[in-house]
Order: C-alpha cells, then structure tokens, then sequence
C-alpha cells in the first residue's frame, strides 16, 4: 500500500462576515495512491485545476445563504475542477481520462462516480478552461442568458459583477446577438476591461455612483430588458424600478449578499406586477443536457477569438485560500483558478 | 340635445395609508344621452356593475406602487365592469348590447372603443359574474394557474388572499386538477369558507399564525410547489423559505402593502437561485386572447355546480365608496360588486 502526502484544504469554522485566510487552512494528511477500493466504483482524481467560485462564500455559512448545502468544519472544501485519473474502478473512466467537475480541494482524491463528472474531449485549448469557460460558468451563463432571458437582438442588457466570469461571458454572449449591454463592476480597472477589451457598449464603477437609479436611467432611458443579476442587494432593487414591461431577470448570484448576517431587504418587487416580470433562479445543474451544444457553441467563438476570456491563475494549493478569500474584496479580475499541477 | 344626471364616483386627492370613504366623493353631473359625438367611434354605455378589486388601491395613490398608473384626482375613478350600450358610434357595437370591460364609476359614460370591451354572448348566467368569474378576475386566475403556475396533479399549492375573488377561484382549479390546496384568510368565517365550501383541504387565519414559518411547515411538510401571491409583504418573504426546488410563484398581487407608504423588504430572494425558482408577474391583460378557451372550460363549470362563486352585491353607485374601501379593511368574503341598474 503506497502512501502519498495529500494537502487538503479544510474549512476550520463556519464563517459570518467577510471570510478572511485564515477562516480555511491548508493541512497535509496521507492517501493511499492507486488504491481505489477493491470493488467499488470510485474514482481516483489527481487534481490539476480548482475553480474559485462566488457561491462558495454560501457554502462556508451555516446561515441563511447556505440552504443548499454548507462545507463541513473541519473537513476539506469541495468545488469544480480539472483533475486526471490516476486510478478508476468505474468503467466509463480509464486510467488518464481527463475529466472535469466536482473536485475537493486536496491534491488527490477519492471521488464517488455518482459525483458529477464530465471526461473531457476537446484538449487544444487550455485544460484551466475547463474550471470556467468549458465548465459549469460557461454553461452558467449560456444556459442563463439564453434559456432564463430569452433574449432577442436589440433587447437593452445589464450585467451586475460584470468583470467577474459569468458576467464576461453573459456580456459578450449577449453583444454576439447584437443586445445593447451594459456592465457594473468595482474598480476602474473592471470598467475599462469590459468597455475596451469585452466589447460592453457602456460600463461604471458601482462605488461611484450614489445614486444607481439615476445611473440605471442613464444608461437605459428606455429601461431594461433582461438583468443578468449577480449580486443581489440594491443593485436588484433599482433594477426593479427600471425593468422594462415583459422584463427578465436571471437571477444567477447575490454575492452583495454573501458576507452579511441579515441579507437586504428588496423593496420595489411589487414592479414585477406593474412590469409582468419574470425573475427566475437557476442553477448550471438543471442545464448539463445542453453541455455538447454549447461546446458546439463556444469552441469555435474562442478558436476564431471571438470571445475574450480572462483567467488569473495562482500556483500552489497552499495559495489557494487567499485566492478564494480574495473574491469577495473584489480583487480579482476575470475568472480565477488555483493551479495544483499542470498535469 | 337631452342632458341626463350622471352619478360618478371620483377621488378627492391622493391617498396615503389605510383608504376611508371620505377619500372619494359621489358628485352629480350631467351626461348629454343619445349623443355620441358626430362621427366618432365612441360608445355610450349604461353601466349595471361595477367591479372592486384590490389594485384599485394602488391607483389611488402616487406612491410606489401606483407605476401602472394613477387615478386623477377630482376626476371620477374606473375600473372593469358590465354595461348595456346605449349609443355607438362603432360599427361592432349596437344599441342594447351587453358588453364587460373598461368601465367608469358613473352611471351613463362615452367610453372610446380602444378601451378594452368584450361583447357578452352568454346571458343564461348572472350578468354580474361578468364583472368578476367571467371576467378579469376569471382570466386572472385561470392565466396565473395555469400558464405562469404550470401546475402538475398533487402539486401543493398555496394561496393567499385566498377567500378573495381571484384566490376563491384558484383555489377550486387547483382542486379539480388535483392538487393538495392551502388558503390563507384573515378571519374564521373566511377560512370556513374555505374549508367547508370551496373545498381547500386546508386553510389558516393568518392573524391567528404569529410564526408564519412554522405554519407554512405545518400544512407543507415537503415544501410548496406553486405559490399563488396576492398579499405581498412577509408572506411571500415566508414561502419563499418554504418552497421546494423548481417552484413557481404566481405574483398576482401584493394587497399587504398598497396601504404602505414604503414597502416592507423581502430578504429571502436568495432562494430562487438555490430552489431555482421561476417568481413570474403578470396582468390578465396579456391573457385576453385566452378568453374563449377560458369560456369553454369555466361555462361547463358553472353550469354543473362544480364551482362556487361567492358575490357581494351592494345596491346604488352612491354606496360605491364605502364597498370598494372595504376591500382594504378585510371584511369582503367574495368578490365585491356594486349594482348601478339591473338593466
């Protein structure tokens, strides 16, 4: 039995507030290697990309934000990721399968087959594309903007956290289709990004601007057609106000709403009457089936360069934590990836 | 040239909290009768009833919620209603037909054909269901229930408002689909109403519930499947914890908070992303071209006793005041209608 050093990185207590570093810690514990249990199905994954994510912010509360499922003190953080089969008991994978999908954050893993797996087809584009682009954020914001916003050309799009992953994608998807889109984000250097890189007919600095139903009209004197929300709080209850009639808003994330012990209250949701709105959550894992068409979709729009995608990598498990944590001070720009091994 | 007196029922000023019967004013002027206009395409109907409904309320005022439009003061108010044409001027209406729709709270009006009017076919029913279960309120309900609420047999429904005109009947259509129907009211004599008449297999006085959670736990142990809102306000805020994955909330009406100078905050929207929720507002006006299928399915009901509809008639547009401001006190069981003529 071969006995190899796994770092782990596990939650040490359930986190209010702003998450800080040393809420996660990064601990070394042992696994056996090429050993997936005589019988079982299980996977055995070496880890090479994890996916930071806003909504694990959710997932390191017990609170109100993490009615669908909170990490377990003590126990390592889980996510998506790219990883390669080191050893499979399960016949649809094979000894270096690349796969993508649940991943905990440890550097190798035992893994269920019943966990969500995609093998991974397409290997001339960068494997880390597969934590975001070619993973549950693009098909996030595909299915998102196109099967929960019904868009059509000329439809007026406002994208909240626009910088961030999902936002890239749903900006650019949406300017494909010839939308009028909009983007918010945190700092200048997220508002020049989406204006001169992403293509956004027009985007602004969230924390300039004291009074965001002014600036909403601004930007949209005829209202808004489809909001793709990713933050909650009062940026949804302005847009509210500045919906458009027949309105879609895709309600994607509230990271505004993540770090505090009592969420916001929204209150201009009697518009949704006035406007015949329709708000509607959603989840990537409702949308899987649509995985081979939008790889369809998207792997020609980014080997004709037609889409602009960012990543911001880190390298190390060990730096994993401050990568994550750094989500939510709004640091990042572009989706970011922890990089455990490069292959 | 002959001049008739004319009833009307218009709004003194701009309403703020609870609405008393001193906020409108029944005045008496004169109507030239038998004189549309030269070639105009007007119509000049008798009005018979008149319906009260709850978004009244929100078009007294000039607050938040009066966006779709407010009343003008010193000007008589409307709303839906049934009336016999005494004059027209357009070639689809005749002398001594019976039309529904677009009416104002007087006794003889010129009303242009633009507005919304139905020719009324069937007269072997009471001519006053044409203000509500044959008509918005009808389409209302049977558009909110079936094409925003996309209702399954055995699907648990919850109604608010339950023992008003448009809950009353949702509430029955959940029933004869088979589903398991829930109503809330806010009086005993509603919620036997409820039980003992209408067929809800359960219903609760909310006033008597001061843990809303536990009692939407109670009556919904695994969750809601179709939320069907006319209330707003802490309700929604409570079945929004309580609504199970892929749940839809019909968002008919949010009466807890037209009296409201602000509205109360929902701060549990997050959970449309974690149950993916589809929370849809809608107005029956985008549902009128559902009207005859609707007639086809509700006439039969009618007729074979499998519907009941509960009405309240007060006699003489001079009590329309006090029956419409009632609506907001709580003390209507069924739909409220004023008569102005039998014919």
């Amino acid at each position: 039995m071969v006995q190899l050093k796994n770092k782990q990185v596990i939650l040490k207590k359930y986190v209010s507030g702003f998450p800080r570093e040393s809420d996660l810690q990064v601990v070394e514990n042992f696994i056996e290697l090429k050993k997936v249990p005589e019988g079982s199905n299980q996977i055995l994954p070496k880890n090479l990309y994890l996916s930071c994510d806003p909504y694990q912010r959710a997932m390191m509360s017990n609170s109100f934000v993490s009615r669908f499922g909170s990490y377990t003190p003590g126990a390592p953080i889980h996510g998506y990721g790219v990883a390669k089969v080191v050893e499979s008991g399960h016949p649809d994978y094979e000894k270096d399968d690349l796969v993508w999908g649940y991943a905990i954050w440890e550097e190798y893993s035992l893994v269920p087959s019943s966990h969500m797996l995609f093998k991974i087809e397409h290997t001339n584009v960068p494997l880390s594309y597969y934590t975001g682009i070619l993973g549950v954020l693009g098909i996030t914001a595909y299915a998102g903007f196109y099967e929960i916003g019904c868009p059509k050309k000329e439809d007026c799009a406002f994208v909240s956290d626009a910088s961030g992953g999902i936002g890239q994608l749903v900006g650019q998807f949406a300017k494909l289709l010839g939308c009028y889109v909009v983007g918010s984000a945190g700092s200048k250097e997220k508002v020049d990004l989406l204006k001169n890189k992403l293509g956004f007919d027009e985007a602004f600095n969230y924390k300039e601007e004291p009074d965001l139903d002014a600036t909403l009209k601004r930007y949209f004197p005829k209202g808004i057609d489809i909001y793709f929300d990713n933050v909650g709080g009062k940026t949804l209850d302005m847009v509210l106000v500045n919906i458009r009639i027949h309105g879609r808003i895709c309600q994607c994330g509230m990271i505004s709403q993540y770090n505090l012990d009592q969420p916001e209250g929204i209150t201009n949701l009697a518009q949704l009457i006035y406007k015949r709105v329709r708000m509607h959550g959603f989840s990537a894992s409702d949308y899987y089936q649509l995985y081979p068409k939008y790889l369809g979709f998207i792997l020609p729009l980014i080997k004709e360069g037609k889409i602009v995608y960012v990543e911001v990598k880190v390298e190390g498990l060990e730096n994993g934590p401050a990568a994550l944590v750094g989500l939510y001070g709004g640091h990042n720009v572009g989706k970011q990836v922890v990089v455990i091994a490069h292959e």
